[in-house]
């Protein structure tokens, strides 16, 4: 990862296509990350002639500087998964085994994370000019497991946190031993990282725009979109009366700032 | 792709955890794909020491089942995708020079396709047992661009009408010869596919039940979430006095389904 507060240009980061719309910021791609309910994680669990495949499996996760015990430093900024990705691949049938990519020389399993926000459609007088608002970011790095218990405790709560804050000290901590031990974090080195925004209104082509016909009878224009999150349901099991505060305001904050970014966006001249 | 109406499970679409909720189903998988606004699909652009991450691009798409002309059988439902992909793994240099998949005597280019739907959170008694409700399907096949017309013109408005149907009847088509040239058609031929879903209102642990501190601080039940679309907002360009009546209706109906997928899950029994 570079020193500054930006990641790394490679060939991948470099987004080859849509320039302008590229951003290799920590900030911009720890938001988007951050932001995501769902983060999707790209490997390739075995390459072999029968199954050349990379896969994608859908995780939670999030950015994260780790200070060990007894430091005043922090680490750089990592990204860390909960998830049970380990099962499959960072197990090996015997102690002297080596995975795959130990075998290759490599630090860790080369992965992909994709976080997207759809934020609407974009609908021209032609559906080749039609097109999708989003945010989304790219990051490669290498995922080890994370074994250090004091580490490992950091990201438990790290990714909870992340998702609903507040939620962990108003939940049962802390986690057992046995809840430690089933539970697989995957901390990710970054290697490169960009984001990529789509952001405007509609962007016709002039030869629609002159052409009454078109104009006269094809509608165009945005549609927004955003994950809403509606009133939480008590469980067969809630025992405390009035849905919490610190959720109540979660789905509050979550619910306007997806509407705001949605019309912002609208309301953007385009390009 | 299997005869029957189950996609083979191999190694790699056997899920190996949570086997309950894996479903092979053909309408299954297609439904959850072609219902993704974005999809994430999943390649290795050129594996080398210096590269050797998977990436993944967010793109759009839908399942079909293409008719050539003057044939009465439709070939088996494969996967079309919209975009760039195109640009950088697709060309060579020279007609001569063949793509790395073809050097490794492959039919196409081996990716993984993603569509997740986040469907809510889950909030348990203690984080370890918090969950994510989603409905979701990983697809692997082979990647070629479409080169043949009819199949491409096929494509090109099978794609918008599965995002927005009747769309494509209410814009300026039929599209001109250099927005099909420019448009880049990528069909995969499905190898193996399955669905995931996690569908259930809250799994606590007995010890925290039993636990009366526990149960009667930490509210426990679900955040259901659903995409929502909005209103739709003309374009500066827009000349068309009404929001059409296929775009509210479709709005309506997205709005709707989602609001019922989310409150029917949560109303269920957990298992």
């Amino acid at each position: 990862m570079a020193e500054d507060s930006q990641y790394t240009k490679t060939f991948k980061s470099t987004v080859n296509r849509l320039k302008d719309r590229a951003d290799y910021d920590h900030e911009t791609v720890q938001t988007f990350v951050n932001g995501a309910p769902v983060l999707h994680v790209s490997f390739v669990p075995k390459r072999t002639d029968d199954d050349p495949f990379p896969t994608i499996l859908p995780m939670i996760g999030g950015f994260g500087s780790y200070t060990a015990p007894g430091s005043t430093e922090s680490s750089s900024s990592a990204l860390y998964l909960h998830g049970h990705i380990s099962a499959r691949l960072f197990k090996t049938s015997s102690a002297s085994e080596k995975t795959p990519w130990e075998e290759d020389g490599l630090p860790g399993l080369p992965v992909c994370v994709c976080a997207t926000h759809m934020d609407g459609l974009v609908l021209a007088l032609t559906p080749f000019k039609h097109d999708v608002n989003y945010r989304s970011t790219v990051v490669h790095g290498y995922a080890t497991l994370v074994t250090d218990l004091a580490e490992k405790n950091f990201a438990l709560r790290l990714i909870p946190e992340n998702i609903l804050p507040n939620r962990w000290e108003n939940s049962r901590v802390p986690p057992t031993d046995a809840e430690i031990k089933v539970t697989g974090i995957l901390k990710i080195d970054v290697v490169d990282a960009s984001a990529k925004v789509r952001a405007y209104a509609v962007e016709n082509d002039k030869a629609d725009l002159v052409d009454v016909d078109v104009t006269g009878r094809v509608w165009t224009g945005t549609v927004r979109a955003y994950v809403r999150y509606e009133t939480p349901i008590p469980g067969k099991e809630n025992a405390v009366k009035d849905i919490p505060k610190y959720i109540d305001r979660w789905i509050e904050e979550r619910n306007r700032k997806g509407e705001e970014y949605a019309r912002e966006i609208t309301s953007q001249l385009h390009s």
